[in-house]
């Protein structure tokens, strides 16, 4: 049953307002009582002081409603009585206030460009790790992903599907684009992360690491024989593009499946779209709790006899951690890690074109899809 | 001047023909010739043999009318008298008999895709080393691309402007879009990389390194102030990306203009694009001779005052590898490599936004565009 997307813009007086605005607006908010939080201090004549999540492992706790980790209730003080406090502190205040200049005048930017206009501003950072842990803090404190004020990464996944979208940025505001019209697919930075969902005929969502395994379900034409959306992460997935499906997900209902290669690091891909990354348990709404793993799993290397290589040092090592880490400790990840351990050998998603470049979309993906839904 | 490109396909009694279909045509004529000669030799009872161009440094020229690096006339012969010739002799036949099936079929494949339909079938590549190096030598002898034969890179550049495409890939054959129309870019695939150029207001093509200054230029609307296209590498950039900036240059008559790091890896980013890379010597039309690099170079680093960084050792022996590499006898790189070495630092294209998010489209470029036109 095809899907028409409920748009949720509102008519106000004239100017369509957007979901995206709205999140904005509320960032906008968030910014300003902080900023008030800390002029209050002042003409009282107090030290300014704020409370900041502990960001620390200690303080990360899984969530049971909410399907992920998150930051317990852990909290540092940060005082400006405290003369070593006060260097953050300022730090901190400028990220806001640029956050703020970014989102009044509709641009983006990055980790990377944040950190040179600091430079050029006279903010004094030792590093780009400095800033990018002060956008860290800011978002753990007002409780939104820096996407929400403009900040992107540099990185680009791509989607291909039937689905039309609205923008909502500034000079492509109410311009509409249909993402089945570029079966290269559409780069996703910030206009479409932003954009409103306004018709769509697909009914689930295949998020797939590899662009070879994405022209290949594209050329096989997956999309059409599964109503699928093909989204291709190229590698981790971008956050931006982890929030895009945590969107298709929760406002069209589209099931998601996601399929990695068959090695540790496939492991973590999928597991960071499901559960989450430790280095955004201060983030909520970028993880698909729903989403499902569908392959290539440790054992799928012996059931479809795939070519497979030795797990190198680094796999090994990887495959410790995973091991160790609460998120992988119940099946299927807890089944798989230990056939790893058992086979101690690793498979692309590539390798099923042995059987014909066809067999993934063809045999693979009907086979799998149908043990999935019986579970 | 807006160009309106005059499309170059056919009318075929009814059904349309692109220069993609000559291209496939020529090469399927080309794999069947080869073909022929083994066969010919077969039925006369002789040893098949097959003169292979050889792709060592050695055999490595600098071609004037070209203006690129490709191979001089010394050949190695392959013949099936030797025992020892027998096995790479099979595996080229079978590589071409692969291409000629992914051109008839429709399909496209990648490096590491072919290695394992090769394994699939019983072919005995010891690594996917050595199916590249086959491929490779398939390109050398029938002298195209392996994009030629749908053989494409993982990677994915993109692109966004006033430009229109029709598509020449089964399934979308006849439509077109509008790269004005997505401001994050389109993913630039095997559909991109084939299509045909149907009508551009553009009038010059800015090739950029990295993805935030991509957005950059979009938000800046450095599009529409130079009627420009913009496309984006994602940093070293994929040898599909490299044949659609020269179609765009020769077809439609765009100046390049190429937008780097200050790093001896922007240098080379930038001199691949310019004279082809040293691995791809045996391929011609993939480079741009014409084609600028704009900065960020060495010497801006001084006269923009550019916070930057001192070189790793990595960058250091990537440095001493450009000074003795003959494409980098001639200024602006002598110059520019001898410039950092005097200062021994880098930097970024992001490192302008020191001075305001908007100075790199609104200062810097039209500054360096006057100064690249005065010479």
């Amino acid at each position: 049953m095809p899907r028409k997307a409920v748009s949720k813009s509102e008519d106000n007086g004239g100017e369509k307002v957007y979901t995206a605005d709205i999140i904005k607006k509320a960032v906008l908010e968030k910014m300003k009582n902080l900023g008030e939080r800390v002029y209050r201090d002042l003409v009282r004549g107090s030290f300014p002081e704020l409370d900041i999540p502990s960001r620390t492992t200690k303080n990360i706790v899984y969530n049971e409603e909410l399907r992920q980790y998150v930051l317990g209730g852990k909290m540092k003080e940060r005082t400006t009585r405290n003369i070593r406090h006060l260097r953050p502190f300022a730090q901190l205040l400028w990220i806001a206030s640029f956050a703020k200049r970014l989102l009044e005048a509709g641009k983006t930017s990055t980790l990377r460009d944040t950190y040179y206009v600091a430079i050029g501003e006279g903010i004094d950072f030792e590093d780009q790790d400095e800033s990018d842990e002060m956008i860290m803090e800011l978002e753990s404190i007002i409780d939104s992903p820096r996407e929400d004020f403009n900040i992107f990464p540099e990185e680009r996944a791509a989607i291909y599907g039937d689905l039309v979208i609205e923008y909502t940025v500034p000079g492509f505001r109410g311009k509409r684009v249909d993402l089945s019209s570029h079966p290269d697919g559409f780069a996703i930075g910030p206009a479409l992360t932003t954009a409103e969902f306004v018709k769509c005929g697909a009914e689930v969502l295949f998020v797939i690491e590899k662009g070879a395994v994405f022209s290949r379900f594209v050329e096989e034409g997956a999309d059409k024989k599964y109503k699928a959306l093909l989204l291709h992460t190229a590698g981790q997935s971008p956050r931006n593009a982890r929030k895009l499906i945590r969107r298709l997900h929760e406002e069209l209902n589209l099931p998601v499946y996601i399929f990695t290669d068959a090695d540790p690091y496939g492991v973590h891909i999928a597991s960071v779209l499901i559960h989450g990354s430790a280095l955004s348990a201060h983030i909520k709404g970028i993880n698909i709790p729903d989403a499902v793993w569908a392959g290539v799993w440790a054992s799928d290397i012996t059931r479809y006899k795939l070519p497979s290589m030795k797990l190198s040092d680094q796999d090994i090592k990887r495959l410790s951690e995973l091991e160790q880490d609460p998120r992988y400790q119940t099946d299927p990840w807890r089944k798989e890690i230990k056939e790893f351990w058992r086979i101690k050998r690793k498979a692309e998603l590539e390798a099923f074109s042995k059987y014909g470049l066809d067999f993934i979309v063809k045999e693979f993906l009907p086979e799998r899809l149908a043990e999935l839904q019986k579970r």
